[in-house]
């Protein structure tokens, strides 16, 4: 949209697109401040959000911006406002895929879901890797061309931990080698090290089912069927130390009835986990998702 | 739909419409029992529902049914069957307006809902009172014609246990003497006596919000902000002595975001409440709520 | 939020809550033109929409705003912008009630969600009248302290004609004589001439009921049960002289069922109505719709 | 649940689930009458659902049963209540894969959830082939290990007829020899012959966009865009010869925005699309599904 006059002469470059995202102390001029660099590096604004967190004082923002100007370029004339207003910052290109690391245990509807949406172009992501402590997945996976490594935790409990830090061990590497920018839990039925969970806070998406009102203990969906709910739902949520009480950014429910036997309700629920989980992703891969304190700021 | 000829030679009257409701021990041949005792009233059936629990082993099922024999014609009929299968069974007239007392306190989403809908014809009940802690909701009532009384409950807490007998005794002795059949507690924020809630079990119905997951504790719409749930929810149940773990009605969620802040979590979960209230009073009130142990059976 | 050593030293004014709404040719550096002249003014956005639409190529803005500035003050910084980008703009207070008229029949779910919401404080508009072409709703309006007039329109098509002219001429002088910027049919089953449409473009909404897929003709709700849809749906749009072909403002639907009787369906679309046209009345009195072309933007 | 003892002596079979399903004009005594046919076939009703047409006069009827019974046996116990009552009935065993051939053409969303789902045990179906006019979905097909044909219909409009009417008449054929007892146009775009659409009525099922409200021509999503609409829809019906106004089998909704590119509302419809088509294959294939004139009744 921009006419090819106004390009940096130094620069033949096409049009890139890109998404820029910002959070820092609310205050004003930050806008007009941030808008004065994108239009002195030559950009158009396509898409713009913002928000101001009355709980925490800090403001949010996430920008799309056409521009013909190189990267260097841009940073330059974002670098004064950034450091002014001591911005986090993050300048990447619209739909450049995430590099997102799968992991799974015995379950295929989460996998399968974002496999296929993965493959018809609807999920901005590039998966080098499906991990599974089961192989039960490896055949899906195949199909879809992604690599699958099994790498089992024992049952036996004198075991168990070596087997999960050796796991750890290996993840932390891979992650690094390879360039994970996300990982999800796919219905992996491990639990992390708090460790682990620490050192990629706001890296790690876990899918959870959740029910009105909510049932604490083992299972819930027992529980939900013996107190007869009538919505089944499903949370994804950034992975913490406190496991399922994590920053929650994406809820969805389904409506079940007296009908529905206890089995039917887990189908239900993989429908809406799956579902959820997938949404979750999309949003975090177009890097839509910010995090203000222990809440989600989702400027879809 | 039954031709004249078919009628029980000693009645002209015109034909009713009745709704049986029968619950019992599960076991093979309660459909083809009932449904000739229905045939030998000269019934005919326009509406069947039924459930066999695999909890409990009961068996629910609630017909309408269309004849022109008297009651006790249609009861002679039906004796010997109940007799036999040891049924809890009712048998009342479709549409007949249930008798049905509401207590409040100041909110006014919920009373304006069921008045609004009662007068519309949208919902078979019949409200001889609306009972207030607070006079704020007189006027209300008043417009739609409903006497309304202030049972004040001193907030002074020497006093109130005394304003709470005084209150739950003038409500034994006005349910009895009006004939009251259904108790909704729209927003009542006061707490029954367990006494009084096990002596009315399975007639009193209450609105109580709900989250994806669940919120323990006071201030849940603070904590459902803090941590940035997705969907507001509300439930409606029976009141038992456990307060809110009764047997669940109804259920419905609305979707919110980030940007909505407290006062409007506040809002759209009052729409919620009255949308999830009222649709659990016009399944009651038609006899199409019936309880299996701590579940609800819901003949919609 | 505004420190006050910020303020224009010619004001004590306590801070006002702005909201701007701008329409213009997308270009580049708009963002940054209209912010700088926010910063000018010693405001605070709270909140911004925007969007460029590639249908039209217009560019649309909203911004919430706080300042201490008077409105004159105000307007004077935004003037060169305005006037450069050749902007439709509107300044308003956030909150300030909007002046509505309604507009009603006979049917009184609408009415009466209107009516409550505004008493609620949920639906920030002001309303100076309710003109009935039929009497029946007066003492609804009466109850929440409304003026009601009827306005009958003869059913004896030699005099409808006048009738409606005599309406609108009246209904002309009354929006001017009282300020209105709103006039809302709910279910106003009359029919508008298409000079008074056009005459009040963009300022009139109807809702109208909405089936998947459509149903053409008389009856509708009469071919939807006929052909036994699953989804009843309402659509609220403005008003424009292609009858109900304007552009759509919101959109529900509610599930039904083979079980569900003409009159059922009825009902149901009742509700899916009463909701639709209320949330669009808000977002409108919000100043969160704005027109591209035949399409609404809705900054929700 | 019906103890050993009950059985008749001269079968030693375990319990079989059977479901059957029954249409008759509606008159008194069809319950009595057949649910005493089940009890003399020592049968336990495990579920029933019962609909009398008001529009047709016709009564409908599906029962889960579990008797231990021989199918002759049963037969035989049904047969004079079947001729009495001049009864179109099927008895099935629950759970029986359904015999159902999809024919698709380039789009994968609908043929990914069918085999996803039929392969997760969600879905009682067999699916001895798919059909494609296009290659493009045989790898897919493959994966799930179902044998794939390309069927080319030509784009020279010369040929196509001819290779219509081959295609036609190799599918009579197939369906014939193979026992298909349901057709899925699973995203088909080809259209299938009056003759053929009449021929196997009731036993085509197509998917199909719907909006809110609809529209007429070529374009939909286009024109759904040009005039915002909020909600986008799909309906899974059965093929007649009036080509996508045969009875409504299932309807979903999703929710849009201004914000939503036609590329994104063709995504969202392909979602809503894939869940609202297996919903109809689920329930036909469960025998949930049966015909009213051109209504369709749902036992869910």
């Amino acid at each position: 949209m921009c006419a090819l006059g106004k390009l940096d002469p130094m620069t033949n470059a096409a049009n890139t697109h890109w998404v820029l995202t910002l959070v820092c102390k609310d205050m004003p001029g930050i806008v007009h401040a941030i808008s004065g660099a994108i239009v002195a590096a030559n950009g158009n604004i396509t898409e713009s959000h913002q928000f101001a967190s009355d709980d925490t004082g800090r403001f949010f923002m996430r920008l799309q911006i056409e521009s013909a100007v190189p990267r260097e370029h841009f940073e330059k004339q974002l670098a004064p406002v950034v450091e002014r207003y001591q911005m986090d910052w993050v300048l990447d290109e619209v739909g450049r895929p995430m590099k997102t690391l799968l992991l799974v245990s015995k379950s295929a509807h989460c996998l399968n879901d974002i496999l296929f949406r993965q493959r018809a172009g609807q999920l901005p992501v590039e998966i080098p890797a499906v991990f599974g402590n089961h192989g039960d997945l490896a055949s899906m996976a195949e199909f879809y061309g992604v690599p699958f490594e099994t790498h089992t935790i024992s049952t036996d409990l004198s075991k168990a931990a070596g087997d999960k830090a050796a796991f750890e061990h290996m993840l932390r590497d891979y992650i690094k080698a390879a360039g994970i920018e996300l990982i999800v839990l796919a219905r992996y039925m491990q639990i992390l090290s708090p460790e682990f969970c620490a050192e990629f806070a706001g890296k790690i998406i876990n899918i959870h089912h959740s029910f009105l009102p909510g049932f604490k203990g083992a299972n819930p969906y027992g529980q939900a069927h013996a107190r007869g709910v009538k919505q089944i739902g499903a949370t994804a949520h950034f992975v913490t130390e406190d496991l399922d009480e994590g920053p929650i950014i994406e809820q969805n429910v389904l409506r079940v009835t007296h009908n529905s036997s206890k089995a039917e309700l887990v189908n239900i629920g993989q429908d809406v986990e799956s579902k959820t989980l997938t949404q979750a992703i999309r949003w975090f891969a177009e890097r839509r998702v910010l995090l203000d304190g222990h809440r989600t700021i989702i400027f879809s």
